[in-house]
């Protein structure tokens, strides 16, 4: 057995990580229906003015504003109405002094009007109308351009598109717009031990996990998961796979389980590529290490499916977020005391997973390989390398998976 | 005009709205791979047990327990290696006192050993294993069905697949899931102004926003938007489209603009169906409606895109979110302070969009039918219907769209 040749502390392997993720830079193009949780490659300004003509703001009479200068309650003044404009209609109408034309809220305002009167402010007759309420010039009326003027910025690069911001690419008439292309990740369990879900179980195989919540995962977290075909306990195949996997822009093994498959992998990534860290103080994933091969970073997770998932949480995510230009993951935390007392090794930080009932935190960790832990938890505490010992009762931060 | 009939508090109308959800009971089927955020239709047991089989937990050498017993650092325990199961592998062989099988973590236990000697306590040479520790029966060995029995109950109906209960799937074997039905949401725009983004904007015209923050929403919140065809300014129109969206499992108008256009509207759904609110305290959206027509919710939103938008937040999603099993939304609020002085209406709770720029939150506000508004904001504060006035430098808190 080979030792680990650095041991870092979890801050330390995630720093280092940070700072070699290799960005994301080229776009594609996407239609903004289908463009939220996008981010933006480049600015984009607006091809039109907005409102792209003089508006009526409501429903009344556009007229001119000094015909109405004194009108009042008991003195109204009267005007001539000479037409309507309906809201997407368009008439060339000029109105003259003592004339009005009636229009919707969203109408285009005809020619020689400078506001509009409300229509509760009126009463009409025929084509009299008399105005009960005096408006200055501009009154109820969106000028053309008053939003957005024809080539202001109205988005920056690298903004990430929620529903409001492809509301304003809609609203300047854009129908798609360039993005950074999503970051596609391959996936490779490693095991021969391993068959898919829905195949029949022989004798001393067990189902594949890791693909399953690590590619979840990456479809949470803005990337495109591919599950590649599994890698046999085997240096050669292993270096096939990985040169195949770098055509992808982040590579993932999970396992294998013994120390001995472990140690020939990173035999083979040490040879093509340059190790960052191989070992981290923590508990579950100190075996874990990560590698820049061709360019590409390149993640080595335990095969126990509990480690494999919290490796992902605290290493793939951050990293695929940062390469994929989103921000971190926003992650909830509540308080809670945990249900009895958790000892933990001094030296490495502990991600425990736990159940949450009401306030209170149960243990949800059986062993490494349990399966029970991922599905009766709600997420998991973080106890630090310098403490041993969680009292019963102890208000613990329960960092929440969903 | 006509009054709106019952102006009502807006946590009156939510609750009004919340009690009258039409909750989706029917199923699909969805693989594992594409399971992730979607909620249980049914409970999940287990057909196998995990492990399958027994289990090594270590790499080292499966023994007798007893074989070891007295074994020590200067006094080590000789066996006979009679063979060795990889991880993957199914030997039938079985083992006698005196005898040990080599295995990898993960491996199965051949018959006759009932623990695992660590790799690390031992010494090999040739077929003879030195013991320099002794193990007691059950020493890393996982025992089938520790972890889960077959027939166990793993997963409930109602609880939403995150990444660790799809490896709780995958681990049982479970290539596929019922799961609820996502709701698919028809969404219709009303007026005649309306073009669609990449369209020529001829005069009179304006792009429709409100489908596209709509749709973008319901994505994001669990549902299928489907946007129909614009619906025109006349009652014969609006109710053939209502009657073709009742497909739907909820049915969102956004528009007219014009008073004219929103009467024309309810006044269709109010001879179709049952109107449980119309008209609410907040601005902007005062004008929001929401229906049942033939047992399905239908919502009238106002046609302003900020208010539309707004109004989707307020009361769409929520509405979503509880058809289709989802928790409520996770907000995020971050406390800031206001930039300068709000004056705002007594007697309506205002949602005010506002710009954060460290802990500064600028007005994003300009008018309701500001497309700025949607590009500039990252959230908006509330301001409780008692409230005429927050003053610059107030803390406030801010809940951001993403």
């Amino acid at each position: 057995m080979r030792p680990f040749r650095d041991l870092i502390p979890f801050e330390k392997a995630r720093r280092i990580m940070m700072e070699n993720i290799p960005k994301i830079e080229d776009f594609e193009i996407v239609s903004i229906e289908n463009a939220v949780g996008r981010v933006l490659w480049e600015d984009v300004s607006s091809p039109i003015d907005v409102p792209p003509f003089d508006r009526a703001a409501e429903d009344g009479y556009a007229v001119k504003a000094e015909d109405t200068f004194g009108a009042g309650q008991y003195s109204p003044k009267e005007l001539k109405i000479v037409g309507r404009i309906n809201t997407g209609e368009f008439k060339k109408i000029k109105i003259k002094s003592g004339e009005a034309v009636e229009v919707s809220t969203g109408a285009v305002i005809p020619e020689g009007a400078d506001a509009v009167v409300r229509v509760e402010d009126t009463e009409k007759e025929g084509t009299r109308l008399k105005v009960y309420r005096p408006v200055h010039p501009g009154f109820d009326i969106a000028p053309k351009g008053e939003d957005i003027k024809k080539g202001d910025v109205i988005l920056n690069k690298g903004e990430i598109l929620t529903p409001s911001k492809i509301g304003a690419l809609a609203a300047i008439g854009v129908p798609e717009v360039k993005v950074f292309r999503k970051p596609r990740v391959a996936v490779l369990p490693t095991g021969d031990e391993l068959i898919k879900p829905g195949e029949e179980l022989e004798m001393g195989k067990i189902y594949d996990v890791n693909s399953y919540t690590i590619s979840s995962l990456i479809k949470e977290n803005g990337g495109i998961p591919e599950v590649l075909p599994y890698v046999k306990d085997d240096p050669k195949d292993i270096e096939k796979k990985l040169k195949e996997s770098l055509k992808y822009d982040m590579v993932v093994f999970s396992g294998g389980s013994s120390v001995g498959e472990r140690d020939m992998l990173i035999d083979v990534v040490e040879k093509m590529g340059k190790v960052l860290f191989h070992g981290v103080q923590i508990k579950p994933g100190k075996p874990t290490w990560c590698a820049i091969v061709d360019g590409k970073l390149v993640f080595g997770m335990p095969g126990f499916p509990t480690s494999c998932l919290n490796d992902a949480y605290q290493f793939l995510v951050p990293a695929l977020r940062e390469m994929a230009h989103l921000k971190p993951r926003r992650e909830k935390i509540v308080k809670a005391k945990i249900a009895r007392r958790i000892t933990s090794t001094l030296g490495r930080q502990q991600f425990f997973t736990v159940r949450l009932d009401g306030e209170i935190a149960y243990p949800a960790y059986k062993t490494s390989g349990a399966i029970t832990s991922l599905a009766n938890s709600d997420g998991y505490i973080v106890i630090p390398a310098t403490v041993d010992l969680v009292e019963k009762g102890e208000e613990v931060e329960v960092h929440l998976w969903g």
